[in-house]
């Protein structure tokens, strides 16, 4: 790491592999000998289509993705996704189940109550999300149109560690936080969403990975660029697509090669957390917020009885170059975000911290 | 100009001016000492809320945008609002006026017809839009919720050079293709969108200008994302926005200062557009494909009468860095998109080519 850069926890946007980074301004004026930047490429032109076509088949082949279903890049994040969803698939029975086990899943559960029936699944709210529910507490609706839940959960740190079971009911997953940082079984999913902003690419283009058969019964009033049908027959072309999004989300996908893939990532992301749960496993200062079994290995929250110290903690972090440590409002706190492109080493240096800051604070 | 980089004459995403994408990569992994490259700020943190704050100042004052009307970002580009548009504004009246004048004004029209009734206005499809209809072709329906236009025609290579008259009626335009090209009283526009591929940024976000009291009457199934109402409300930020887009975006409005802003532009636009338009009035071969009165200053579209003169034209421009000159398949011929990021040199260029070009293929 460059002494000039800094490790940043924030729940995203976050951090982007430096390598990629550095790639991206190197290619910045001319792309390759194009003597164009990727920016100011037509999207339909051949020099962009091949960037195009080569990012869906890393991201198919990373992900397993089997060919009953079909990758599609959307706008608007996975907040469009919350609209998208009912209005593509709730026509079926006009009826969905939620799992409600944040504050994404909750905004999501709102939202498609404008489209159809709404079921709360199961709720964590009892206990202010801090753990996932099990399987034997999901009350599914017989004939629901789909099942949606969000399976790791920013703000309080928690992540679904098993795919629930709903017998014909097609799964819908916001995996927004926690994308490609495990391997994924996509074929028992009906739908997956995920804005990029965390774990894949800048903030602008929601992955879409959807089982064909689920696509082309829209609610009429959908708009034409939030049909599924209409974005799997063109491609992900119906209009302009955010181009250099797409382009340094390929990037990123290279740069996840490197690291082993999915797998490897896997192994790397499950030691980072553990450096951190350790420290709060052996403290008696610092409090994990979520239950030990629905810990998050991407967001790790905790916090200090002491207000004040937990302000501290942040203040002296953030002059050792552990920046946007504090914590959501809804839990307070801490929470650190690590992500794919957060270095190991940023990790080993927080945990290091925070053995520290206990022993000049206890 | 550096001899590696082309000029790009795509109708968008096309160039952007070359300091801005120098700008930009020298900012890749350290935005003015942040430690952070742009894409990794948090939307919420402070570093990032300056630039999104100084370029919506920046964007106002370059537009002179009134108190009345608020500005904000979008994802989806036009092609959302083409949804987003009805599914706000028609609720009024449930009946609204489209201009159709090309090919995405077309497309606006259908679009709209899923959510009201739409009267086409005027349409120049009988001549294969080659022409802009003069106001008293305009067809108007009294208690219309808005009027709709396109006022360039990027495939045609059309521009409408007056603002309609509609009386009470809120004029709704689509800007894509020449925003920010030209001084505009935004007042008298109900809404103002676009696209910022073409004259603006890189593809990923659409800047809307609404007059605030036209927003808050949302058909009940409008997705909270294009829901004008809330995005006012939240200052474009109901979720992560794409934060790069409008940074660099920001980067082209302070090149833009430096061109004397839209002021200036518009000098620099009108003498560019006249090189070529000089070349096709002098030519035996060249023939211009719009009609003289409706000539737009961004597309200028013109052909050869034998098709072979037309390929060997687009091949060998290409060789000379002139590139992606290509008419669109309804027009055939060329297209010489020349947006504000267009050099002068460049359209020199392409103009002597052209005039060297007739002397040998005449």
């Amino acid at each position: 790491m460059p002494t000039d850069r800094i490790y940043n926890f924030a729940p995203g946007p976050s951090m982007l592999p430096l390598p990629v980074l550095e790639q991206a301004a190197s290619e910045m004026t001319n792309y390759r000998g194009t003597g164009m930047s990727v920016m100011e490429m037509s999207h339909r032109g051949k020099e962009y289509l091949s960037i195009f076509e080569e990012t869906k088949a890393d991201l198919k082949r990373l992900l397993k993705v089997p060919d009953s279903h079909e990758i599609i890049f959307m706008q608007g994040g996975a907040t469009l996704q919350f609209s998208a969803v009912p209005m593509n698939l709730i026509g079926k029975t006009g009826k969905a189940d939620y799992a409600v086990t944040g504050n994404f899943s909750n905004v999501a559960m709102k939202e498609a109550k404008k489209y159809g029936e709404i079921n709360i699944a199961c709720s964590s709210a009892d206990k202010n999300h801090t753990y996932i529910p099990e399987q034997g507490d999901i009350k599914l609706t017989a004939d629901a149109s789909y099942f949606h839940y969000c399976c790791n959960n920013t703000i309080f740190g928690t992540e679904w560690k098993y795919i629930p079971e709903t017998g014909d009911v097609p799964i819908v997953c916001d995996m927004s936080s926690n994308i490609m940082s495990v391997p994924v079984d996509v074929s028992k999913y009906g739908l997956i969403y995920a804005g990029v902003q965390k774990n894949m690419a800048p903030a602008g283009v929601a992955v879409v990975i959807i089982d064909k058969t689920l696509a082309g019964n829209e609610h009429p009033l959908t708009p034409k660029l939030m049909s599924y049908k209409l974005m799997i027959d063109a491609d992900s072309m119906n209009n302009t697509p955010p181009c250099y999004t797409i382009y340094m989300l390929g990037l990123v996908l290279k740069w996840l090669d490197t690291q082993g893939g999915i797998e490897g990532m896997s192994h790397i992301k499950a030691e980072k957390a553990k450096l951190l749960y350790d420290v709060l496993d052996d403290s008696s200062i610092f409090i994990g917020c979520a239950e030990k079994p629905s810990r998050s290995d991407m967001n790790i929250t905790f916090r200090i009885e002491s207000e004040e110290l937990n302000d501290k903690f942040v203040k002296e972090a953030k002059a050792e170059g552990f920046c946007n440590l504090k914590g959501h409002r809804s839990v307070g706190g801490m929470r650190a975000s690590i992500y794919n492109a957060m270095p190991i080493e940023g990790v080993r240096g927080l945990a290091t911290f925070m053995r520290d800051f206990e022993l000049k604070n206890k």
